[in-house]
């Protein structure tokens, strides 16, 4: 093996100006309701690294700066857009107007399992993240294009809401990385 | 929409005899020296979910039950199959002799990047993550198979440990779908 670890100042960081006017993924991140904000710190750490277009927070969730948020946002609540939006049903209808496609990440009948779902790597989406413990409530479910549910085959059927959103952000880059390629 | 939200009820969990004596992935885990029994947790909550194999805490990691890891791991430290291994190297050589490949997950020069990796679904697999801060040890590097990278393209550079862990797991399991389907 000849696999050498890469110091930060290799890895070419690029300065905070350079990332902001950079281009970016068609991928919008709505959070709902989200009651942890290490989680929703952790959902920007991935955002920045996965250069998503930008986040909305919604409902009665926590904003940045928010200590929990900051302490595992690791900086990147400077570097990823995001909004607070009062109403997610007028948000989504706002990005619907805009063509994006809006899927809940959610268990519900009639969701399309996440290894069958293909993502063009440039049509504008958003995806939907709800409560720890209600999920995506069924208002914003009704008003989405579809449901996305991660498979699930152990006792507890729940994931991390971080590491949902880091799996499907990776689902659907990876799609765009192998149709760039 | 006509998605309707599914019950715990409804997803027919499994208990836990079930789980246990039913079919898994190929897949092991290898935790060496992470600090944050919170992420640790996260892991177990995640490999309940996926069907991982078997976890090994290497090191000087904290072990269930440890008050962190029971809070994120919602129970799937009793579902999930794991031991403490202290010496990884020796775990990793037996790993070897068994017929598993060993996968570092981190940024190295000659890392496969994950949107390349490939991966048939049967053949054992094991991948090591490290420590939060230091990432995996440049000895336990050069004792591995090969190293994945998750390509990143912020400012940062770096994600969650916790989901990275779901990110590869999912890369894996959503091939082993896609084979069996």
């Amino acid at each position: 093996m000849d696999n050498l670890k890469v110091t930060n100042k290799q890895l070419n960081r690029l300065s905070v100006e350079n990332f902001k006017s950079s281009e970016k993924t068609d991928i919008y991140i709505i959070l709902d309701q989200l009651r942890s904000g290490n989680n929703i710190g952790s959902i920007f750490r991935t955002s920045d690294a996965f250069r998503i277009k930008k986040i909305y927070i919604t409902g009665t969730s926590a904003l940045p700066p928010n200590k929990e948020i900051l302490k595992t946002a690791l900086g990147s609540t400077e570097t990823v857009d995001w909004e607070h939006a009062k109403n997610a049903l007028d948000l989504m209808q706002n990005l619907k107007h805009l063509g994006v496609a809006i899927y809940a990440i959610e268990q519900v009948t009639g969701s399309i399992s996440l290894q069958d779902f293909e993502w063009n790597g440039t049509n504008p989406i958003a995806i939907i993240l709800g409560n720890e413990v209600e999920g995506v409530s069924q208002e914003l479910i009704n008003a989405s294009d579809g449901c996305l549910e991660i498979p699930q085959f152990g006792m507890k059927h729940s994931l991390n809401v971080a590491v949902s959103s880091g799996i499907v952000l990776w689902h659907l880059l990876n799609q765009m990385l192998n149709r760039k390629n």
